[in-house]
């Protein structure tokens, strides 16, 4: 894997975009970071893989849930500190909480959260608790 | 501004997506990131403030180009160490290069570059060269 184009920052990750393809809705799941070992995972397996800085290891999506994502396309930024990933999301959700998307939390001009207007695709207890 | 739900790491600072509305094409335009200061600002002004840690300053998303970025809508994560905006380009290009999106390489499975299939949507030397 060359990664010459890429500038992972002092802790060795880079910040990381999952989407849904625009054609099919285009939503933003997550935000997340890999590091190389994670984006080599990643390419050669074509699903994606993490690296979790609350656990401090590799972290491939849906390794409890089974809501795996799977790679359509992917790109770097203009200054290559950053990837976008266009994903397929099976399971139909990217959050552990069970949204579609983590950026489920709709905010207030004054920086305060406003209901949440959706639901939660599956309920985390059976997802994780099984 | 209350930010009591947001997380701003060590160096003060929190990652923001920038995403035209999906209804709108769901392009996800660029991610940079803000410090408190560039949020107050972003939510007084409607305008997106970002921290420049190239520049150690703070930075009118436009203020050399012209090409603001107005909010529609914005979202934290599920763990608040994350920020998404929906956001309406001016200018039709978010990146200094002249392209819609910083996001305009695509890449290969082994870590290299594609060839740019879009064109830009600016001449950055008649935008920045003035």
């Amino acid at each position: 894997m060359d990664t010459s184009a890429l500038r992972f920052n002092s802790d060795g990750l880079i910040a990381v975009i999952a989407q849904e393809p625009p054609a099919d809705g285009g939503r933003v799941l997550m935000l997340a970071y890999m590091n190389r070992e994670s984006l080599a995972a990643t390419l050669s397996t074509g699903k994606m893989h993490y690296w979790s800085r609350s656990r401090g290891k590799l972290w491939l999506k849906g390794e409890s849930s089974g809501h795996t994502q799977e790679v359509l396309a992917w790109f770097k930024d203009c200054d290559g500190d950053a990837l976008l990933f266009h994903v397929r999301q099976h399971g139909g959700a990217a959050c552990h909480t069970g949204f579609q998307s983590c950026f489920f939390q709709p905010m207030r001009p004054d920086g305060t959260p406003t209901p949440v207007a959706e639901t939660p695709v599956f309920d985390p207890a059976e997802v994780y608790g099984r």
